[in-house]
């Protein structure tokens, strides 16, 4: 893990919260914003951490980017899980180094990210999801991120029922009818298996958490809503900021049953 | 990872959401409850995720602890950092396997364990207290959890300096006046790498940013509030519980800049 | 509206957060406490606003009682409207001194005695409920705080039609299936005219806004959801309490059409 | 209180929720809009509650304004009170019918239009600014609510001394130093009487509250935040909307304590 930028790397580029960008330093590039241009050329070499200048003369950060830095950029292009979910997600689920778990759908693949960080390279990710173009976005993101030996990204419907060769140790799923997947994932998981569903509506969570009660596979169900304020910290005037997110989706957790 | 319960390892026992334990499984134990006694013989040579009846005839299960059921279990001795927050701080961290990172203090441990998890085997803690309680007590959650080998414990006070065979990527700070230990940790950390203070009041949150923003070596400093809610699912009547947490602590994260 | 408190008058005793009682001021009466005896003989003839002692030394702060002191006292008998609701459904009903209110059901009593306190001498508040328990409290504690000629209590199920000798300006529901009473408070209300629905769960409100559609006669209809936080404020030391309620009920707004 | 709109009336036109107006109704007035203009001549004539047609053949009701529909048209051009926070102090507050209270600053009025409605011809409204602006704002929002003859504006700076011919019940604040008029309020305010103060930083409660503790004057004090969230509910689909308000201001309660 070297601490000095080389040329292909992604970095992270901070101008201010609003201008935040994931660029790769190379020879000749440049990253446009209205706060001027960033010439990728000066970044390479320098460590990461560094200051530069833009074009207009405004500050430049670049850092090397984190699971959550990839998060907050996919969430300009589709529905992402927010970090406030994604970390309790995966705090939740247990998974650690050498863990085989399983996502549905993978989205643009942000999650994904943060899972394959998190299993080291000891362990396996199955991503699925039902269409060709989120999954072709996600192997974009592993690549970049050099994860995507660690991922087996598979076109399949997870309501219905798929081989895997060995138990998974969690499963992170996020499809629009959730209860139509709990068969295929009761089937996936090991016995004391988590699993981890992130659910937008209210109507949503009462028919998964229900049909993973009446399944009978499942127990420890646990149904979350996190929110995430941010403050404003000035000297003698500290406040949250003024707007905030008010709604991302609920977070179902259940464990797998050993069967009896 | 076996899936079958050994003598000696410790097992989560669920008996319901208000009486969950952590117990060690062998020949002759027995964990009483005023739901019954759980004889800790009839669970070896179960699969994880097992049901086993208590004396008084009540259904308890019995599963692998993961870092988080250790955290809550801690909860009832000590001030700990809630799941919602530890997930969200380790998320946005970036820890992953092979991470060097420090921690000070450790309290009972609870945090520690989810880390030390987190890094694998290639990766070391440097866990800093200044209590010889609090180091004893972390000493044996990790050494019951098999973690201890990941850990170096020290009774050290991180407002004085310290130092550290090679640079760390990440620094957990819960102590009362982590705006003293901001030049200890700016020492410490590699350029990119990241800070992540946990606070209870506003007052310490606003010391501790000004005192990064003044020290100069730390960028993106945001400060965090999570609120967690958990729902009551029944067909029909879905609605949050009565009662929350409703303030744990704040979360203060900043970036460590390159010299220049 | 004497500042002096008479023989007869209610009073709010505040020992502290924990300890707050209404009691009547009279000659020979006591008021037992774990903080020991307040001997109401002392208080008569006191201005509002006084201090007292109780028999083991305690201080005891002796007020005029306010509406939403009556509230948070029958919360600890009934199921209640908390401030935080009922403070926004008042604000949004627009009543105001004059009005031509109804109420469905009463319940204890906490929400008619704040709505007829606004609605003054001149205004006339109309409460149903189809419990006499609930009809005879709400009457003592209308009694007791004087405002009982303003009110015209009847025991009549709010699902079945009512006729009223004029149009209302808003109406307060908070029974189990308001869906059910959309078609008679329709007939009740005047163009304009406001409903405020107080409803526990999630699919009550769902079921409550999409009759308030299909009745058609409804318009600017709005859910809401408040949240409080009280805070701990000491010097340097400024946080929200550690645990809050987590949920009371939703707010369902909504303004009667004009027929055309 | 008739339910015909007449020449000159105010009404509140909604189109939907992000299109809301408070225009007067007149023979050959116009209302503009992105969706079409409102005639007001169309409206003369028509019962409260009534639809009309934009000239693009949108649908706008018409309605009688409500004071919280002043406070949100308000908000377009200054810093108000929200609905949420200002039900919860009116609610805190007691005030009713022939209620004497006082307010500092009035800012656009829109908290001042609620309490003139809610103390009645009977009641006395003091209201205190330095901005001859925001007098002037709040007497035209006044006299167009028919409510100007409850009011006594005065420019004032609330944090000197001023004499009022009776003793206050309410006194609601809103300025940038709330601690400093604390001495003035505890002349003002009658023993019993109440104390609402606004104050949009933890730094500014933190002052306010001590002051407030140290005068020895009041008694009861409480610090309360509110969080408002608004619900999409569809069928089968309820959820709260993605963005809401996370911050507005902190509430501070007292109550007056008797001379002893």
């Amino acid at each position: 893990m070297s601490s000095v930028i080389r040329e292909g790397d992604d970095v992270l580029v901070v101008i201010d919260d609003k201008r935040r960008f994931v660029a790769k330093a190379r020879r000749g590039g440049v990253l446009g914003t209205d706060k001027g241009v960033v010439r990728l050329d000066d970044v390479v070499g320098k460590p990461y951490g560094s200051t530069v200048e833009t074009s207009l003369g405004a500050r430049a950060l670049v850092f090397k980017p984190l699971p959550h830095d990839y998060a907050l950029l996919a969430s300009r292009v589709t529905q992402i899980i927010y970090p406030k979910d994604a970390g309790l997600m995966i705090y939740l689920s247990g998974v650690k180094p050498g863990s085989r778990i399983g996502e549905a759908g993978v989205g643009s693949g942000a999650l994904t990210i943060a899972l394959a960080s998190i299993i080291g390279e000891t362990g396996i990710l199955y991503g699925f999801d039902i269409s060709e173009k989120s999954l072709e976005n996600t192997r974009i993101n592993l690549e970049k991120t050099g994860l995507l030996n660690r991922v087996r990204l598979q076109k399949h419907d997870v309501r219905e029922p798929v081989k895997l060769p060995h138990a998974l140790n969690a499963f992170f799923l996020d499809i629009p009818d959730p209860w139509n997947a709990v068969n295929t994932i009761a089937e996936l998981l090991e016995p004391g298996g988590t699993l981890l569903a992130y659910i937008p509506t209210v109507n949503q969570v009462e028919k998964t958490v229900i049909t993973l009660r009446e399944h009978g596979g499942f127990a420890d169900i646990h149904t979350y809503e996190t929110l995430l304020r941010e403050y404003k910290v000035e000297k003698n005037a500290v406040r949250p900021f003024t707007r905030m997110i008010g709604h991302t989706g609920y977070i179902v957790f259940a464990r797998k049953l050993a069967q009896q």
